[in-house]
């Protein structure tokens, strides 16, 4: 059943080829300073930052640069970037990358008004935004995190071994964003991929919760399918466009909001895969990845109706003369077998995990209650030791 | 391959139980003035009049009324709206009812500042609206159209014979609507059936359209499955609240603009709808149903790959040693035995249309160039004559 909800996105999307040029729509709104934030540098090689810095100059712009912002942002790095953009007097904030760059510029955003410590207040202590926000546009090169359209953004504390996620309101997503597809040819496959499994994270988590019927579990069947008939494509052909481009569209709305809207989510893979991101400095997607079968097959029985009906929607399993728990473990399967041709890696070992690590990641994975079973430590320790 | 858009919906929603107290979070962002425009007077019955009156007095509101807003609004009834919101001096409109009463407003809206004749200017030339815009908010009693959350706007010039819809952008989008799925349970059950077709219609003309390979279509078959199971249940039992809450939320997002993002679309069914609508004052639902069968099978051929999808993805229909052609018409006749199960008119003589009238009703049916085949004057008349 649908609860109670609130729904409204007011980001402004220019989706496909040339959509950078909804940079001259956009800039004009905003005031003299733009504080242009980007990560480790390939944007100089592909052409985009000229082309941004020629948009920008166009529009008669003061630019100030925010550049090196890794693929986990740091909590050092915000107080870096809160500096520059108060130095920079920055009127607007221009995230140029992947959910990583858009996630900070957000993080930015809030903390430079902010009274507090922002990792404090915002990650640790989950506190509303209560002073003025610098506004942030996006132009994405890479799909994954849907941050182009929400209020999310991850940080990671190394020296507290903690990588949060806080998800804030309306007011803090991206007044706009700027989605070519042709931007995300030239990343580099396993991030490609990576950022693939991110997407089916996103679903699969919102999804495999719950045991009503709703519009939204239908809607992200629809998504499952979209995203799993495009990415075979894509990891053949990375510069297939109608790949790329329901790639994009589809990791958009896999984490716009829209399909949590009046449903219940689990979120405990995230929560295993952000423990393992503090503890070693993976790649996010791979880190989902490596646990989402152990965690799946663990948490199959006590929510097996909705594993059936995953397999027989999502997966194509014919239930024909098998018991409801066969059916549930061949739409596993079938999932398991789609991941290792995709390439994703498999098992938190290659990411470098060790077993005496097993125990501290335990400790920092943060327990979610709206999955199938709520986990115990035991369990999670389970988890993350069948996953090396 | 998704084309080249933007997208922005900034309509705020309130969803649920109790959601009209979503008013009092809007209300006060605007001016003293509210024009309150409703339909026959079935909301002074079922209580939403009391309930919205009081919470408009409560916010210090000056409220003025327009009532009597019919099923398919005349334009005679939109310069008499005009008027009544000149009076008024309103700041808000703010439509009760279902999308006859949302699409009202809009036109309102769009008119009160308008220099010319609105009919000439927004639906028979369809030009953009360049005066100042009266804002819109509604409260929804009826679900079907999507006119809560999107610029569409249906107007009738009977002397005309013509039905005209408008799509206006984002600036004439309600600025809120109130989706509260209770305030459609008195809906008498021919108006909500129609209403459940009309959703149908507006899936599948946006379906059945284009060869390419879209998650917009993979995001619509996920819509239809969840209708269709969900108006197996509502005809049963009008107030099971899952059902109607489901319904209601796939009807906002089967028309509000994502599902059409970056593909082509048809609409061939809703201009042959709103010529025999121009001519009978039917329900416009009902005159959807009435056509759709002898239209589907007429165009069947031109897109066969695209019938054979929906009969496997929507229908269940298993493919097993069966010709496309076998699948395809197995699941336009598993569409049409749901449509007869929930009680749809299934020919235009029920709804007024005699043999002498098809030659005029194909004279006001204007013809669409996004379907898999664009149709002749005498294909017309043929799908109307077989639709009898």
């Amino acid at each position: 059943m649908l609860g109670n909800f609130t729904y409204c996105n007011p980001t402004k999307l220019y989706f496909g080829k040339s959509a950078i040029d909804g940079l001259n729509e956009e800039l004009p709104k905003y005031g003299k300073n733009v504080l242009l934030v980007y990560g480790g540098g390939s944007i100089k090689k592909n052409g985009i930052y000229d082309k941004v810095i020629g948009l920008l100059e166009a529009n008669g712009k003061t630019v100030y640069e925010d550049a090196g912002v890794m693929p986990n942002p740091t909590v050092e790095k915000l107080y870096e970037g809160i500096e520059r953009a108060k130095k920079a007097k920055a009127d607007l904030i221009l995230a140029v990358g992947g959910g990583s760059v858009c996630d900070y510029a957000k993080a930015v955003s809030v903390s430079v008004n902010c009274k507090e410590d922002p990792w404090d207040k915002y990650y640790l202590r989950m506190e509303d935004v209560d002073c003025e926000i610098i506004p942030v546009g996006c132009v994405l090169t890479m799909v994954g995190t849907g941050s182009e359209m929400n209020g999310g953004s991850v940080i990671t504390n190394y020296a507290q071994k903690l990588k949060i996620g806080h998800v804030f309101g309306e007011n803090v997503f991206p007044k706009f964003s700027v989605l070519d597809p042709e931007y995300t040819f030239t990343l580099p496959k396993y991030q490609m991929i990576a950022g693939f499994y991110d997407i089916m994270s996103h679903i699969l988590e919102q999804y495999f919760s719950g045991e009503d019927d709703n519009t939204s579990d239908y809607i992200m069947e629809g998504l499952l399918r979209s995203l799993i008939h495009s990415s075979l494509i894509a990891v053949e052909n990375p510069e297939d466009y109608e790949a790329r481009s329901n790639i994009m569209w589809t990791a958009t709305w896999a984490l716009n909001t829209l399909v949590a809207k009046g449903k219940t989510t689990d979120w405990e893979v995230h929560m295993l895969g952000q423990a393992v991101g503090a503890h070693t400095n993976a790649t996010h997607g791979m880190t989902l990845a490596a646990v989402s079968m152990a965690y799946y097959r663990h948490i199959m029985s006590y929510g097996l109706k909705k594993f059936v009906r995953y397999a027989e929607n999502v997966w194509n399993v014919s239930p024909d003369g098998k018991s409801d728990e066969q059916i549930a473990e061949e739409g596993l399967k079938a999932m398991e077998s789609w991941m290792k041709k995709i390439g994703l890696v498999m098992n938190l070992t290659e990411l470098g995990v060790k077993k005496d690590m097993v125990e501290s990641i335990a400790d920092s994975t943060l327990i979610m209650d709206g999955g199938y079973k709520i986990l115990t430590k035991e369990e999670v320790i389970k988890i993350l030791t069948e996953s090396l």
